[in-house]
């Protein structure tokens, strides 16, 4: 068996066995086969796709290749959430305290931001002093006392996944179906699951503009999650406009904030709710998802969410103080709004507009090694279906950089669009599939 | 422009502007483009193709990244011909002595054995003494002087080619038409031609199994040449069966002699008058091919090919004794007979699997640096058609290798198939292709 012999078969078309895609994948994370015929098969994956069988071996051999956590010794059935990542998505912040509160351990390994979109431990390092970065023992320990940590990947995890990843990201192979269905399940199946719920985003700001694809995903997610012995269920949710009213790492926490008291915006405490609720029932604190949500939103008006988020900051060495009192915060050097252009309606806001915009300000990385600012970032007054008045404040935007916000303003202002009749808005949660669906 | 967006757009299956290509092939040849971007791009191209422009913009990048070689002040119009590989094909080494007695001049540089296809060089470098690595300035030199002169690419030729077949040897991406239209066209361009003959094989024992493509190729290679304002022509001739009775370095250059002496096998002399008689046309030296065939002959009969040949390796340090008595030549230490398994006739012999065994035995390469045995190889007694009475001799084996000799003999016996009545043997040319055919 050679590098060059299965580069060919998948090239040809042909549908790889077990045995060849251990070779490449392990050949490749211990440094046997080189980068340049790791790419030259990752493209002939990426143009001739991959089977459930070969989707599923690619999964085992990533997660096979480091450490995988074992929670058994944790009661209950540990269930966390993954998203395909979105503008404005930070549904995991207010999702672990409630979904712990509700007494279902969350086990949750997150990423960084990756081009338009933000990254969950950015946003939480945007609260000063919290860490992201215990060892496996200590977010085991975490676990089993708070009923939930959030960390980022270590070394131990996954490491041919981190290796492949880090390659396609500058071959254009990351939007293979087979290759990121081996990607997010390796890491999540590598935390100690048991079951999972996945956010698949859909539409202009997300991974996967294109709705067949996204459902496509979705199902060979649910179908490797299933042979593993993991319940895996999924929503389709919109990612057309940015997700609740804030986007930039600081301003997000404070929405977080502001939901978890009970205050958040409609759309974003809708996908928390729903995803909460299907993980509260997987993890078996509730008969049916229904049940969930009820018990997700009670968790909220209850306070023992934003209680349960407080002990987190507090155990992740976070200043509960400022999480407390959201407003001591530093403020942006520079702010400017947005305005809108005519009477009439908010027909759409451009999320990935929205989310290229934000990087520019500094509230994301536009090279792997720049610092991301916590404060920059945009505050959206208004949303698909609002009505507006001419000149009326749409967005306001913070930077450090004076020099981008008269481009970021503008720029701003290209990616909403209006009409002069009450628009219909599409629904945000478009499709819920489960092993039932496949 | 980055790497990531060429690549990406030749992933989604769009043309690349003649930009974009400068950028990658150039950027490859200077060492700004790393090998695992440029393998991912190979994949795309090798999957999604490229139209007539892109090809033509790959075979600049890849002429011009080094020296176009200018023999202008050498009278007449210089013609040469490129064959795509077989197994036992070794016509350039009677086409080159007689086209260029007809007064055609001839600048040839070639190449190596790849796989189970020999190669001329080393054909050539089984004769004693015999040089190919001459300087450009010693190859136009010779050329003026002899009408020609065969020799390998120096490091000044295509270096862009060169760098990239060797990435493209080890990341399965060779057989793609367009590259593979580049990688030719750009070494022929380079040697100062007017005009270009190919031999496009196809058949079990081509490059090109597969008739459509080999026409397809054809075609790209002639509309290249033409759009260079250089005449091209093409012949598609069969591989199915070792071209010639010959397979193995100086067992082929034996059959050479006989050839240039017109004792030449029917087959092996049927493609090369064919070959020598466009070339003779093309230069001008004829005004049809018709008539160039008649020449081709003629310089056979008249012994004027055979003392060019002897010209040309005295002039390249060879060995001319020995040319004149090839019996004088050091026999392998071993030989072995593959004996015909029933009576009737011979309907096939596998030229994919003769060519590999003769690398078994020696005369070719597995690795890079293996070296060749010049006295290994096959002699082939019987070809497709011939009448055969079982335990009849059908091929002698050479090799210094005694281990190989007994699995040699079985494989060969295996790559025969017997027939009870006469097969219809296919034609040898199977068709003519110019800028007619485009």
């Amino acid at each position: 068996m050679t590098a060059y012999e299965i580069i060919s078969k998948k090239r040809d078309g042909f549908e790889l066995n077990a045995e060849e895609i251990s070779f490449m994948i392990n050949g490749y994370a211990e440094g046997q086969i080189p980068d340049y015929q790791m790419s030259a098969w990752l493209m002939a994956v990426f143009l001739r796709g991959m089977n459930a069988q070969e989707t599923m071996a690619v999964t085992k051999n990533m997660l096979y290749s480091g450490e995988v956590v074992n929670l058994e010794k944790i009661p209950g059935l540990k269930v966390d959430k993954h998203s395909t990542g979105g503008v404005g998505d930070k549904v995991s912040i207010i999702l672990a305290p409630v979904v712990a509160a509700a007494g279902v351990p969350v086990p949750m390994i997150s990423g960084r931001g990756l081009g338009h979109t933000g990254g969950t431990l950015d946003k939480l390092e945007s609260i000063p002093g919290f860490r992201v970065d215990y060892s496996i023992a200590e977010y085991t320990d975490k676990i089993s006392r708070l009923g939930t940590c959030l960390i980022g990947q270590t070394p131990d995890i996954c490491p041919a996944d981190k290796k492949m990843y880090a390659l396609r990201d500058v071959t254009a192979t990351i939007q293979s179906i087979p290759l990121i269905t081996g990607s997010i399940m390796s890491k999540k199946l590598a935390e100690g699951i048991d079951a999972l719920v996945l956010d698949v985003k859909t539409g202009r700001g997300a991974f996967m503009q294109n709705y067949e694809d996204s459902v496509a995903l979705a199902k060979q997610l649910i179908s490797v999650g299933e042979q593993f012995g993991k319940p895996t269920a999924a929503y389709i949710t919109n990612m057309d406009e940015p997700l609740g009213n804030t986007v930039g790492n600081w301003l997000e926490i404070v929405e977080c904030i502001d939901g978890l008291q009970g205050k958040g915006p409609e759309d974003l405490m809708e996908v928390t709710h729903q995803l909460c609720g299907a993980m509260i029932y997987l993890g078996k604190k509730a008969e049916t998802i229904e049940e969930g949500i009820r018990i997700s939103k009670e968790m909220i008006s209850s306070g023992k969410a934003w209680q349960k988020f407080l002990e987190i900051v507090a155990e992740q060495n976070g200043d509960v103080d400022m999480v407390q009192h959201p407003q001591k915060y530093p403020q942006a050097q520079f702010s400017a709004e947005v305005k809108a252009k005519q009477n009439g309606y908010v027909k759409s806001i451009h999320s990935l507009e929205v989310g290229l915009t934000a990087v520019t300000l500094g509230a994301g990385r536009q090279k792997a090694d720049d610092i991301i600012d916590p404060k920059a970032g945009i505050v959206l007054h208004k949303k698909a279906g609002s009505s507006v008045k001419e000149g009326e404040i749409l967005m306001t935007v913070y930077t450090d950089k004076e020099e981008v916000l008269t481009s970021a303003v503008e720029r701003l202002g290209r990616a909403v669009t209006y009409t002069g009749r009450q628009p219909h808005v599409q629904p945000l949660i478009l499709e819920f599939l489960d092993k039932n669906s496949l």
